[in-house]
């Protein structure tokens, strides 16, 4: 993409209304626009990392036979009045408004219960499970406090995930083989080294649910981290019973700030039963379904990836998430061969269908290293009329600084490479 | 895919509270599900077909230098204010809803207001111009009937792109380019020839806006229409100044039912004047942008393709939106034979990177090709002992019926080539 298209202006100063690290250098950058508190909208460069992640999560999804679907935001209160989970007192954060025709609908803050619902009409026997659903859809959740940037939304994507199973081994099964497709979702963004399976309270179906928290001291939550195990404890379930259970002892576990990135959940019957999801069994005999739901923000990953990586002059994206791997710069010389050069680099890419951002603007070379840095692409490579002289490319490390010089098979092999 | 792993089940009955054909026919072949009046969820072959459809659009709005960005469906109210759009005498389809620190927000029943305001962080001098953005994003219209299906939402996925020019010459330059656009992408999905560019009011900028109308009886508005011209007048406008205009005359128009699939709009400074969107001209002049907009209902599309083309033995897709060109229906036989050939030539398909719909059930032959033609894939190729003996692939084509003989290579040709 050429520079000069992109609508979106980098910015020098903090917005004034921001607190949040991520929330600052995302907006600076352009990557996002703020509508209100705790809700934002995706501005191009945005939009591409976080397809970047969708395209990682649908694929890890579809790897343990996952199918996509798209739910609606606006829901019926039926489910959720046969769940409990309509009132205002069991769940705050709901939206709700008016039908012109009268009668009262929410704004999906999950979808557990349209989930289950849309499946009655689609399970009938054993031999129809499992069955493993999942989306990336909007949830709108109607907090108090919204200062965290994307880390906590009032409107956000989320992915998620429901799992139903004819018994209780079929859902262990699968729920460790989730476990396994979050730890290659982190391990894949980048955030692997600091992400930590946490125990957390499990509800009344199962002893414990599992947290994936990832170490910031921008994170609201407080874990409790065995570095030797990579695992952490919850606080909520810190007690001696949990740490004889997980084989730690207390003077181990390090207290520690983290975000929650994810987490999935062993449902069991809950809504099955509450909305009469059944199956015949081999037997002929009704079953409720046996539920799983997994649970992934997107916006919150992303802003995660910002606490984590950014330095002080911008955002640092891993190669993974990246709207675009290089940043080719243009500095403006003598004469028109810098210009030429990289013009000819940027349709020799096009062509090859290796998309970079190309910064094509007449702009002085310290305002375009400046912004290079704030957009936080892992490589730049410069073109003017000194490092055509040097006949070889300077390629920068965003996230070492470290400066290697290739040529251009090199280079191409560097970002674009497997 | 194998049908197997598809967890939707079609259905033989009509939904009862359905009226609408399109509905009736995505409920039964399980494309869609209904969550209330007006507001479905897609399933995997209903968001399977969506995304061809946005696959298209997309191609189409950046070959005329469109930027794809998402914006928030919940609004602040302050942009509507300024517009004069938030009272609910204006704009009668509002959806508001509050917040718990109180203050109401809304749910974008469009994006006017939000993209010229966020416009206005970025929008400096001319040299910004022209700006094309789009988005895909969920609209909330609080529509007090909602019986036609896809036809008319509450909840419902718009494409929507806005530009920004620095004159009229170069708004009508692009709203020109926009018109291509727009025929291109009826043509693509098969409905170019029942399309009708239709001449209707254009509000206070300019004297017509311009909506794209599909000739059908499930239609809710009334055109007038020039088949040689292949052009259209709307009911308001139908006055003896519009004819004269256009040329037409009165008694060569045909009145006929219609379903409005897009619609073109010249918006000029209605939007930047009031929210207050400034560049400086080429003088050091602050001029307001001038503007345009452009939407398409996807679900609404989808519907229509729907109305028109299925017959009464359900779905017909047209090539370009069908979830899977092919239909690979396996027919249990005597022994392996027919089970291994149909599961080698999918292992086949799959190996080339080609996606067809893989029917694997152990289901009777009668009820596969009912199912067959329900879902309405454009080929169907049935693998039996019969077919296995006949040497050569029976190929179905859905929409007109006939048959042809074919070998291997043929059939992907048919299927899967360009």
């Amino acid at each position: 993409m050429r520079q000069s298209q992109l609508f979106t202006k980098t910015r020098r100063e903090d917005p004034k209304d921001e607190t949040a690290k991520n929330a600052k250098l995302l907006i600076r950058a352009g990557f996002i626009h703020k509508e209100l508190a705790g809700v934002y909208s995706l501005l191009p460069l945005g939009l591409l990392a976080l397809e970047k992640l969708k395209t990682i999560i649908r694929a890890e999804m579809n790897a343990v036979g996952g199918t996509e679907v798209a739910l609606s935001a606006l829901q019926n209160q039926d489910s959720w009045q046969k769940s409990g989970r309509w009132s205002d007192e069991v769940l705050d954060v709901w939206f709700k408004t008016e039908l012109q025709g009268g009668g009262q609908v929410g704004l999906a803050p999950t979808h557990e219960e349209a989930m289950t619902a849309l499946m009655k009409d689609h399970l009938g026997s054993y031999k129809d499970l499992p069955i493993y659903v999942y989306q990336f859809q909007t949830k709108f959740r109607n907090e108090l406090r919204a200062k965290s940037g994307l880390l906590r939304g009032r409107e956000f994507i989320m992915k998620d995930l429901y799992s139903f199973s004819d018994s209780e081994a079929a859902l262990d099964d699968f729920y460790d083989r989730m476990k396994g497709a979050y730890e290659r979702i982190y391990e894949r963004v980048g955030l692997g080294e600091l992400t930590y399976i946490t125990f957390a309270d499990g509800g009344s179906f199962s002893k414990y649910s599992h947290e994936y928290q990832t170490l910031s001291e921008a994170g609201e939550d407080t874990i409790f981290v065995s570095r030797d195990r990579h695992l952490a404890v919850n606080k909520e379930v810190l007690t001696e019973e949990t740490l004889s259970e997980l084989g730690l002892r207390r003077d181990e576990l390090e207290e520690r700030r983290a975000i929650e990135v994810g987490n999935i959940f062993k449902l069991g019957t809950k809504f099955s039963e509450a909305l009469g999801l059944y199956f015949t069994d081999q037997n002929g005999q009704k079953q409720p379904a046996i539920m799983g739901s997994y649970g992934l923000g997107l916006g919150r990953l992303l802003a995660t990836i910002v606490e984590v990586m950014s330095d002080d002059r911008g955002l640092v994206w891993p190669r993974s998430v990246a709207p675009f791997p290089l940043h080719l710069v243009w500095v403006p010389g003598q004469g028109e061969a810098a210009a030429e050069a990289a013009d000819r680099f940027y349709e020799e890419l096009l062509a090859a269908g290796r998309e970079a951002l190309y910064d094509d603007r007449p702009l002085q070379a310290g305002e375009k290293f400046a912004d290079s840095d704030l957009l936080g692409l892992p490589y730049r490579v410069v073109v003017s009329d000194k490092t055509l002289a040097a006949g070889k490319w300077e390629l920068k490390n965003r996230a070492t600084g470290e400066i290697t010089m290739v040529n251009q098979a090199e280079l191409i092999n560097l970002c674009f490479g497997g």
